[in-house]
């Protein structure tokens, strides 16, 4: 994760350690954003997001449409408990590049698979993956900096 | 909560009530998405979303100013859990309305204050709130209708 250090704070990278789900911002043709829930990891200075599941009527799923027409998308890391004291969140705006089967994907799968147990068991190769290219990070704690 | 029937189904708002945390996307200027974690409560046929910052140069939020250019806004309810047959998301899509002190704000604040302990010893009647009418709600449940 050398290049990650450059790019994220420690507490930043711990938060994205202890975190399993993330939410992704995507922009949706008509300019609204459009939120999923995701798994992710850290590999190397990117974020590798997975793309489990498979759209139902065929085609693409809508994510990856939008990131077809817009790259641009936006990841939120958030840790919420009932003692607001422990609120944490860690925004990523970047670059997304969908990875095929091919050089890149491999190791993406591989980090994702390091984190979830769960993607062991499911065949994941043919599937395509998100990969985050981190351009601005953005961060919030309690008692810390303000929000926006 | 009589309207919010119309436009929720009973697993869904199930889901709202038992979730503490969500993720809005507002618009930035740049087309963006801008996500943070938010409270909220189901208030009648809208989604009350609480301010509990306040800027650190004065002005205002980002968000609320996001609303202000274009009000259409995205809120994602989410389940994670390592056990995946207990994901489930919901997805609403609507349009935002900040609401500063008046008619509204009290009852606003009183539903947020009624899931949120921590808010009835905070004195946010000076803080606008976010009230989100509902246009679209898209769901998903592991082995139920596939995700967008």
């Amino acid at each position: 994760m050398g290049q990650a250090h450059g790019v994220f704070e420690r507490w930043q990278l711990e938060l994205l350690e202890e975190c399993r789900v993330a939410r992704l911002g995507t922009i949706a043709s008509d300019g609204r954003p459009r939120l999923v829930p995701v798994c992710y990891a850290v590999s190397g200075g990117t974020v590798v997001i997975a793309v489990d599941e498979k759209p139902k009527r065929g085609g693409r799923l809508a994510r990856l449409r939008d990131i077809a027409r817009d790259p641009r998308v936006t990841l939120l890391v958030d840790r919420y408990e009932d003692d607001w004291t422990r609120l944490a969140w860690v925004r990523i705006e970047g670059r997304a590049t969908v990875l095929e089967r091919g050089d890149e994907h491999p190791a993406a799968l591989e980090a994702l698979r390091a984190r979830y147990p769960q993607y062991r068991e499911m065949g994941l190769e043919a599937l395509p993956l998100i990969a985050l290219t981190p351009e601005r990070v953005v961060s919030w704690r309690w008692g810390g900096d303000a929000g926006t």
